[in-house]
């Protein structure tokens, strides 16, 4: 005979063999799920590589988180090494891919910040005209945030030498052509891929090139690479081609030897040409050499 | 009291609880460890893209299994169009990467074939020479493969247009040359970057030329780009360059317009040029619009 004590001691045993089965088959499913989750994302047919990881930082200045992704050359971990550091703006995954595989070919060694945009003519514009109109140009805004916010965020977390390069095409490329004049001590070197200005943006670009010019050795030792295209279907009356040939007069008498400089202009190619942030980047590597 | 049946049961059920207890305990570790698996995989901070996806091909000319990694455009699921097919030699991940990044320049929509290497050596060269010695030469061998083994595959499997281009890159773009010469019906378009022979090898050349061209008819409609760079550091003596220099010559003279052949070369692009591919699928891609 079982007394009841025992009785209900059985019993309760009972039911919690039934919980616990009922639950083991519930994490038996759930193992199954996550064991095909596993292996689907691991041993998949997809061929993926890996671009870079996520970083971010919120700007007070911008009054906003900016997200970025971060490529580390391969063997960062391995070595105790400082890097020169590349930001790129309009910081797409296309134009990550590109700025790995122009520094892969050139065997430079990089670390790449690609900054993700939020509001582009805001940030990249200095100004706003009939040819290209912002309701509420705020490059000097963006301008403090890399200075002030970004940079310093980038060489604490990083191990980064006191090397900085950065690169804008198109409407960023007219950012890289700002920064470069209003304020040539951040960064090391200018690519604009594309950049230069419409006619009626001219009188604003002279103004500051003549105020940024009575300070040359803020100039000293930079680079400024910029290329646009004779066949650009956005400059469809050579206004940006005009702009830097006028631009290169200007920068050679006034600053002669004190930056290196190239405008290069390419034949057939369109947008943005393709083989210019190339070609800046080997212009930039090559006056590494020089030094 | 407890029967000695009951208690044994009891003792049986409270042993069972144990183990039970014991087995979730591990399912737990183990569910930890997958749930921090999946997360590491599926929520990490890397950015990965992907780039294609796994295929593979036993081959009984070649007596191995090919592996490839192949690109599909963007809509390729989505529409029920036909697409054009690229195969691309020496099919490393960086050359697939730059593959998919000038069609997505040039706009262009292809399915992208990379084709791994195995013995490259033995594939590539149709000959050996002191300048390049291979041991076991079998371009021929390899050019088999594509026509009867791969482009079938592929063109059963996939969605394909019947139009189809070759590139290849140094060792790779002298296959593109042999291809060329030794099979002008198999490809439309014919992309060869740092292409070319060295001077032993021209004897060579000029005989499978001399024999092709004699079969004007065989080349109608075909494309071929072919570049290098005058600052090649693997052509010092720019044997390549000259080879090429008299093979447009010679091309030009035996087929005119029988073909649309550009030969162009970089001042100072090193090994392989950057912009070569782009010019090349450039190239072939203002051929379309012309027709």
């Amino acid at each position: 005979m079982i007394d009841y004590y025992d009785d209900r001691r059985y019993l309760a045993d009972a039911k919690k063999i039934i919980r616990i089965k009922v639950v083991m088959k519930i994490i038996g499913v759930l193992l199954v799920s996550l064991l095909m989750l596993v292996s689907n994302v691991a041993y998949s047919q997809d061929v993926t590589v890996k671009i870079g990881h996520k970083d971010s930082l919120y700007s007070s200045i911008l009054d906003e988180t900016r997200n970025l992704v971060v490529t580390l050359p391969d063997d960062y971990e391995a070595t105790g090494k400082s890097y020169p550091v590349l930001y790129l703006l309009d910081g797409t995954e296309n134009n990550l891919i590109d700025a790995r595989l122009v520094a892969y070919n050139l065997k430079l060694e990089f670390i790449i910040v690609a900054i993700a945009n939020t509001n582009r003519d805001r940030d990249m514009m200095p100004l706003s005209r009939p040819s290209y109109k912002v309701e509420n140009p705020q490059a000097h805004h963006f301008l403090s945030f890399l200075g002030e916010e970004l940079i310093p965020y980038i060489e604490t977390k990083y191990r980064t030498s006191e090397e900085r390069t950065i690169r804008g095409r198109s409407l960023s490329g007219l950012f890289v052509m700002y920064a470069f004049l209003a304020k040539p001590e951040l960064f090391n070197n200018y690519i604009g891929t594309c950049a230069g200005w419409f006619a009626d943006m001219g009188d604003y670009f002279t103004e500051l090139s003549n105020k940024a010019f009575k300070d040359k050795n803020s100039f000293n030792g930079r680079t400024l690479f910029v290329a646009n295209s004779l066949s650009d279907p956005l400059d469809p009356k050579q206004e940006i081609h005009q702009s830097l040939v006028d631009f290169s007069k200007k920068i050679k008498s006034a600053l002669g030897d004190q930056v290196r400089f190239k405008y290069k202009t390419y034949e057939n190619a369109g947008h943005v040409p393709f083989a210019a942030f190339y070609d800046g980047m080997k212009f930039i590597s090559e006056s590494e050499k020089d030094e």
